[in-house]
């Protein structure tokens, strides 16, 4: 079974944004009445993922996708606390009609009411609420809510510990996600997710967050940002600040294939240990584009694990067995279906 | 003849740092006198670099260093332009000593006189006295003087033409290099370091920058980033956005082997153009320790490149050519001197 980790809905009908901009539109006028949630049919959602993730999962040879909102489109930058609620159950609710329409090819992972200043707290309602009333199975958390401008506590900091304890409780992993940037230095897929990527996994490195909750886990997408790149960077800096080797980091700390080249893949997975990997594409998403010279996708990140000729067991491990691990309530809800 | 096109002089004598407290401390004083210069003698120059930099030149086979201030004392972020302007040029003034000190060893590369908000113009100038005084070949440009709040124009808008025109007048590159991190957020060498450089990147391809000035070049340190990990996502995000492939883009930006284990020096060289690739290892830098696992530093990345068994030809661009090219100022000086 080949679970791919990282896949947002990218797709969605146009009646969902059109939502959003009404929405935060509706924000600028005191007189403006609520924004009604979007109407959207079966058969809309049906055809917006026919031809898109639904066709590329069969093409692509992948069974399962761990399916949250559009990452970009969070923009926990935008509105303010009560809004970014209003906009996270709306998408998280549309993830869960995707997942019940679908029930073979996704199970859903949250977007979380997030803004600048806003208590983690209240992301963990929503996170409860998506678990325990939806059936998700993990959450995406945004290291930056003000969208490129970084004025947020970092991720080790006790300011996001009401979540981590409701993360803990709940038994669910967190990917660490920025959404679209604001910040004209930053490209959002460009720069920005990289940046947060490899900012979020400094964060961990420098802090005793995993003492605090040993069983705390978080994805890193983009094959962990420069991290693998610069792994004996990262290994000698730990070194140098008296910090524990990274293998004692990743216990907590796992990274996609989101890397859209076959030497980047290679590279991923000669310094990373083969048990912190797990399966993603994020199709469709950042690069939508074929490689003319070879033909294929970029982002089509099987072709690249698949070229490395793993073992049978390091395969299992990568495309099934460590989203089952780091995601126990897939694990459980596969279970009940008897696989 | 072997160029390492990034070193920074870590190693000062205290008096120079002593200074920079100083500075800093009359700025809160208004009735502070003036800080005097550091008095530092020949003496104390030499000492600082036996036993750092030259050693370990003659320890691992480098013969010329390109060599600028500290890269985390800049600290732009810190007092005013003023306060900045007699910052950089009382640590180039240094520099400049012990590129006469041991004129084979070392070349300077200036810090500029950056500060939030400063014109880039008054940056200019300093370059101009450091080329044209002090003989040095290129300067070091901070990205984000705020020091990670990245509230600045991003390098390729207008704002910064002032310093390219002069840049360009006098035929020298600059590095992208960030200073410290007052954000909480970003672990300097950690994450801002390698966050900028990804920026950097992002930045130019998505610009005209070098159609406005076609002979401007960048070296970006680190390796790139995480750019050539990413190769196939920059790739595809041209290719999407519509711009020039990253070959064109390769034009006027260069990559160097600041990357500090043998994985991540062969993806660089496996993807990227071995004509953009320039020798470096920022000893005395940001890593300083041993690998146990090899028994040799960390930031010798003479062995891995040594490790790769490149070509003669090809040897020759990533150890002298290509920085010779890109600094041709640095070129004629060697030539005057018969190397």
């Amino acid at each position: 079974m080949i679970i791919d980790c990282h896949g947002h809905y990218t797709t969605a009908p146009a009646a969902l944004q059109q939502f959003r901009e009404a929405q935060l539109a509706a924000l600028k006028d005191p007189a403006a009445a609520p924004v009604a949630p979007p109407v959207i049919s079966d058969e809309q959602l049906r055809a917006s993922l026919a031809n898109a993730q639904l066709k590329l999962q069969r093409e692509r040879g992948s069974d399962l996708t761990i399916f949250s909102p559009r990452a970009s489109a969070m923009g926990h930058h935008l509105g303010n606390e009560a809004s970014s609620l209003a906009w996270a159950r709306v998408c998280n609710d549309l993830i869960h009609r995707v997942c019940q329409l679908f029930p073979a090819n996704f199970v859903g992972v949250c977007q979380l009411p997030q803004a600048v200043g806003a208590a983690p707290a209240n992301s963990a309602l929503e996170l409860e609420r998506c678990v325990r009333e939806l059936g998700f199975v993990g959450c995406n958390l945004n290291p930056d809510p003000s969208g490129g401008h970084w004025n947020s506590p970092p991720l080790t900091d006790r300011y996001w510990y009401p979540l981590y304890q409701k993360m803990v409780e709940l038994d669910v992993p967190a990917m660490v996600h920025v959404s679209a940037s604001c910040n004209p230095n930053f490209h959002a897929t460009g720069a920005h997710y990289i940046n947060a990527d490899t900012t979020a996994f400094m964060q961990f490195l420098t802090s005793d967050l995993f003492k605090d909750f040993p069983t705390l886990r978080f994805i890193i997408p983009h094959g962990g940002g420069a991290v693998p790149y610069h792994w004996g960077r990262y290994r000698g800096l730990a070194q140098d600040l008296k910090r524990p080797p990274l293998e004692e980091l990743m216990r907590n700390v796992y990274f996609d294939t989101c890397v859209y080249h076959l030497p980047g893949i290679e590279l991923l997975f000669k310094v990373v240990p083969h048990e912190n990997i797990l399966f993603g594409s994020e199709m469709v998403g950042a690069v939508r584009g074929i490689d003319v010279r070879t033909g294929q996708y970029y982002d089509d990140t099987k072709r690249y694990v698949d070229a490395l000729h793993l073992s049978e067991a390091d395969q299992g491990r990568v495309f099934e067995a460590n989203a089952r691990r780091v995601f126990p309530r897939l694990d459980a809800l596969l279970k009940t279906r008897g696989r």
